[in-house]
């Protein structure tokens, strides 16, 4: 299998240019595992007027924006939606993130839904350092694609 | 416990005009768990000139600066070294990224260590998602930093 | 009336992905008044090879191609011509500034001339507060859109 | 009287090197005027969970950090703090923004609490222009800003 | 002969909004020539895992893609592939890079490709200047391009 | 000879946490080689109010200030100062660019002032492209530094 993204050994931004612009979407999730102290900070914190995981969506959907600038071989997209949800799942101790994005190009925004996470989950952390240092992002992922010549891709149908 | 980003219920950026600059370090880690085909990839695509870790340990030194773009309440701080390995863990078929970020300032560079990591290891996924759409980052965390008034904090000495 | 740019209570960039490409013009405008040592200073600036009215010209420019950056919710743009006018209105003291923005998009592009207004105004603003600090920025405002749904938009015709 | 930004007739980024870093603060204002339209919008809004004014405020926080990107002759400073309100002032039927924005640096930061007020105003206008595209930005404006050799000011003790 | 780029005598960015789409390619190229002493400390640093020319490929990667940004009246463009060259010719004591960029766009893509190489040019002499100051950026030049109404055009076949 | 910027093989951030902030300059310059019609049209460019090389010189200072960004292994530096000519040296048809940028910081300058002069030279291409295609950029080279433990430095002197 060769990586697309090198040609003859050299990283490039892969040549789209005749491709098809057709419809995608890709819906990626993230999660920040609290510890208590941050747990009682954040419900704290919300009782106020300014919620800290309104912060953290914004930040994901400003991210989102931003990918194409960050990851070097990423082309740049005029993407056309981007929703990002940041919920505290207090049972579990731990926020999930889930970012959507679209557009209508040459090739898909698998990056933008997942760079939305990331600095989604950041924004979460920094916001809840002062209480605990311990946080730990994980399961960073992918869950479902459409659009593009490979066509729908979805997580949960298993993946080779 | 109160969330120091915010402020009378607002979200502001804490104002550390009369701290003191210190020195100040931290040290944060990823994990990008492969699947079987894009560690294959991985091994092929490193056998020629271009090295896809090191495409993505660039993005992590790149990333690191832009931390204050990103997120939303950071200081912009003046990095004075960041580092950056990439690394296959074959055994363990991943990829373990770590960061280490120094500055002399009034406040840590926590998240740009992490924002280093976090970008390395979506490069890391951008790179390999033509073999597979299935990898997973996770164990976004920090490790260890020095500096500035709560000293010296590390991740395996336990933490509250 | 609801926020488009809110959904279930969360904002989000407005999902545009299945809407028509069409020409879409817009027009804004920013007045600086300023105070009499300003306006003194500026003659004497415009006296040299450098205009300072030049520079915030550019800034405009240069500022209407940063709104999507800038502005969390507004979508990036294929921009295809900004126009900026900053002009020294002598007898009314005060500096006018205007922006046209095209493009062919799914959205409009009243924020970019907005933009470019207000980022040339603050740019005037930069250059001349070391003789005066007290100018004010007034009047950010569009002027008329044309193209989408809604079709054209003229302030001087009143609006709903 | 000479504006600083020009030498010899040409713009250019004044040579601050030599001065000392001193505290400074710089406090602006601006004013978003709404329609009957955009007010019910707002309140409407505002009853979920998503609060628009919060979406400008974070806008605005940001849109400080990017102040020497935007304005050409700016200095890149190490800002220590940012503090942005944007409050609804119903009666007056219009939202007012105020920045604060702190720094230990050789020159000052009136630029960056500007900025911070403007594009907060551009995000209040974005989330709002669905309503209505008459809403105009006015009065965006230096309260107060101390540090520096030339020593405080404030607009209310007049000024030439 | 006008310069397009001004109107009335003020710089803006030309109007392409109604000049239909086509694609385009351009490649430039730029050359780093090296003193006795930056190619001892290239070959050396080239013997380890990490190699200089990738950074510097890397970064012209990501240069063209901030070309917009850099050059005021440029158009922002979705640029659908990036390749950068950078190779030491030994011989000749210089490094040679060559960008070539595509897209499907209403302008073409000229200034992207010399960004890129001029990008990476800067990146090279920023990894060799411990080695030797005195390096050389030179011969940053478009090689050919293809598309739009003015059609192909190439260095090697003369030119007014 | 061993690269800074690189550390075990691997490109790196050099640390200079440690180091002293010190004074430093760095002058760099840059010429752009005009066809006859590039002069022509420059000339007649410059008879109107909008002077091209007065938007190459803003582009300058803006692209010193976009350094870090640009060229991976180069710290944030708080610069104070910039400077950039452009001027045309009509006799020799080309245009010259010098750039001249100051700071207090642990390290140098030279890239800053290179990065202006290259940013600066573009957008003069930019700006005469329609007239000709074939105009070259060379010599972007370092002129003269000051400041740092290794001290002054001048082309002039000859240089190993």
């Amino acid at each position: 299998m060769d990586l697309t993204h090198f040609k003859d050994g050299r990283p490039h931004m892969v040549d789209v240019t005749e491709k098809e612009k057709t419809f995608r979407t890709a819906t990626a999730e993230a999660y920040v595992e609290l510890t208590e102290e941050a747990l009682l900070a954040l419900e704290g914190g919300g009782v106020g007027k300014g919620d800290p995981l309104q912060v953290a969506q914004l930040a994901g959907i400003l991210g989102a924006k931003r990918t194409a600038d960050l990851i070097p071989l990423c082309h740049p997209l005029p993407l056309t939606g981007i929703e990002v949800r940041v919920e505290l799942e207090k049972e579990a101790r731990r926020v999930r993130i889930e970012a959507t994005v679209r557009t209508k190009a040459e090739t898909g925004v698998e990056m933008e839904a997942l760079t939305a996470c990331a600095v989604a989950a950041l924004t979460v952390y920094d916001m809840l350092k002062a209480a605990s240092k311990g946080l730990v992002i994980s399961k960073v992922q992918l869950l479902e694609k459409t659009g593009g010549k490979s066509g729908p891709w979805r997580r949960d149908r298993g993946e080779g």
